[in-house]
């Protein structure tokens, strides 16, 4: 019998129908080993030597071995199709018109990407742990810094994985997009946190973070800043979402210890992916409360991770709500089982 | 300058961003003609004389031209690894359980599948009028049967076509889905509809179909039941609603002449994307007012077509809000100026 599933945070809803399980098997679309890639493409932009094909870096992280101080290590760079562009001023990001009965307002924002490092072919499962403490220390920079201005309402870090999880471009790189408003989809996730909140007089995923520790069958990693675990109602095969112990609704309050963990178990977490289901695409996103909302005591900010393992067809476009294949337990026991010596290099 | 555009219906923003715009040609993935499949396939579940691949149908169209008596036009059969599955009592479909803090119930509804046509070849594009005709009004029927049952909440009438819209079965088939709640993004909708018709006295989409037709530019295709129209909001490139022009919440209220109109219009937009775009992905979507609520004078079934031309990345998945490349109305106007004649057998 399959069985609906009630995420506690958002309350929505999946379908967890395992009796069309699938073994970690069947996800894997090549057979054999994950594929190589070369370290450096003549026709890469974002490869080094053909920094002229990007627009000019708005932040760098010197390379440390570079001997002629030249070098980098992440490089972030405007989006050259951006789309959502810098306001000349932070009215234009208000102002909607009517045409006719509709609402239209201009395209402001910001757009970044974040080129995670100068070897084409590293992701984060394969990178150094310096090199993802650098990349988690860039987001944290540029979070910071797009949220001085009123026009990015909402910040959003993500990272496309692989052609099913919409890039074209292999080399790593990850994108952080500022929003003019507050999308509905967010507003809803925010309400009932509230609604929670109301209730209990507790955060929900603080909640949710001690349930999932002390139950434990749905955990997949964790150290003294984060915990990883698939959630009770995960909405494709295998998501998992890194939650920091501590309260804090805003990612931009993180601190060096805890970009250190974050960088850990991220680069854990995904390594786990990797050698489980041979280098899937994933999407991850970093859900962080609104601008001007940093302090609220009712939103816990956390990454979520999202393998691009299943269609999203007329089923999920037509109800809103998910069928899951794989039950979060057992894609939590066959992460936990993966051993991490060896295979990545 | 990308512009946000609102959908009044649903209050979600997309962001439309020409800049990227790609012209029609750009979407199309295999050059030359539309791909030919064979009128019957040995191996597959859904071409006559594999019937006993299939469970038992539940509802059958004969073939008028069938000599024995025992040829079918069209046939609903169970689907053979359902989402959810039809409980002995009714009560089975209400219990909630609790698992610690969480939300469970039983997978109860209803799955079944429409098998369109007996011809392996066939999508609705190149069916023939009455063929369209007779899976409307089986989409009808069932939708009516389905509709008996308090376990079907919401019955979701949708079609797949296309590996990249999440079938791997060429045949012509859609799915009757029946869930036993009513998910939280159809709830939202409803919200939204309910405030319109507070504040306006007016059903949204009854103001928003007097507005196009008015307007025109974003019109596809009318006729005395239906308008076919891109919204002002797209979600995704080329996405189609066809209006009933006829105010109603329940898909199930659809007379004879309806049927016949929807069968026309349906079948004529969708010949005009299969031409302009060369058979592309698309899922459509009928979306009807829940169980036990088809008097609503704030809601308007509708169906919805999305080409499954763009891949939603992380910033869908982080903002819910969608990022578009082609314009309503440019889309509109390409679809408007295809020439169905010929090409299509």
């Amino acid at each position: 019998m399959p069985l609906l599933r009630q995420d506690l945070a958002t309350r929505r809803w999946t379908i967890i129908a395992t009796e069309r399980a699938k073994r970690p098997d069947d996800f894997i679309k090549q057979a054999g080993e994950p594929r190589e890639a070369p370290a450096h493409v003549p026709t890469c932009p974002f490869c080094v030597g053909n920094e002229h094909m990007t627009p000019q870096p708005v932040y760098l992280v010197p390379d440390p071995a570079s001997k002629d101080g030249k070098g980098w290590s992440v490089r972030v760079v405007p989006n050259k199709f951006p789309a959502l562009v810098v306001p000349q001023h932070d009215s234009e990001a208000r102002k909607r018109r009517h045409v006719g009965r509709y609402l239209e307002m201009d395209g402001c924002g910001q757009h970044e990407v974040v080129i995670e490092s100068p070897d084409h072919s590293r992701t984060i499962a394969t990178m150094s742990l310096e090199q993802v403490v650098r990349v988690v220390c860039t987001y944290r920079a540029r979070f910071l810094e797009l949220d001085r201005f009123d026009w990015n309402q909402l910040i959003i870090i993500f990272r496309n994985q692989g052609e099913v999880a919409g890039t074209s471009l292999l080399h790593p790189h990850s994108q952080i997009v500022g929003t003019p408003i507050v999308p509905q989809d967010i507003r809803c996730r925010l309400d009932e946190a509230q609604r929670y909140f109301d209730d209990n007089g507790t955060c929900v995923l603080c909640d949710v973070l001690d349930d999932e520790l002390s139950e434990g069958t749905r955990v997949v990693a964790s150290n003294a800043g984060f915990v990883a675990f698939c959630p009770f109602a995960a909405a494709v095969p295998y998501e998992i979402w890194i939650v920091p112990r501590r309260h804090a609704s805003s990612f931009g309050v993180l601190t060096e210890e805890e970009a250190d963990l974050l960088a850990r178990i991220l680069r854990d977490t995904l390594r786990r992916l990797y050698l489980l289901l041979s280098n899937p695409d994933y999407n991850y996103v970093i859900r962080s409360s609104p601008h001007q909302s940093a302090g609220e005591p009712h939103f816990h900010w956390y990454l979520e991770i999202q393998p691009r393992l299943a269609t999203r067809a007329g089923f999920e476009i037509g109800s809103g709500m998910n069928v899951n294949v794989v039950a979060p337990e057992a894609a939590a026991a066959q992460l936990r089982g993966v051993s991490r010596e060896g295979a990545v290099s």
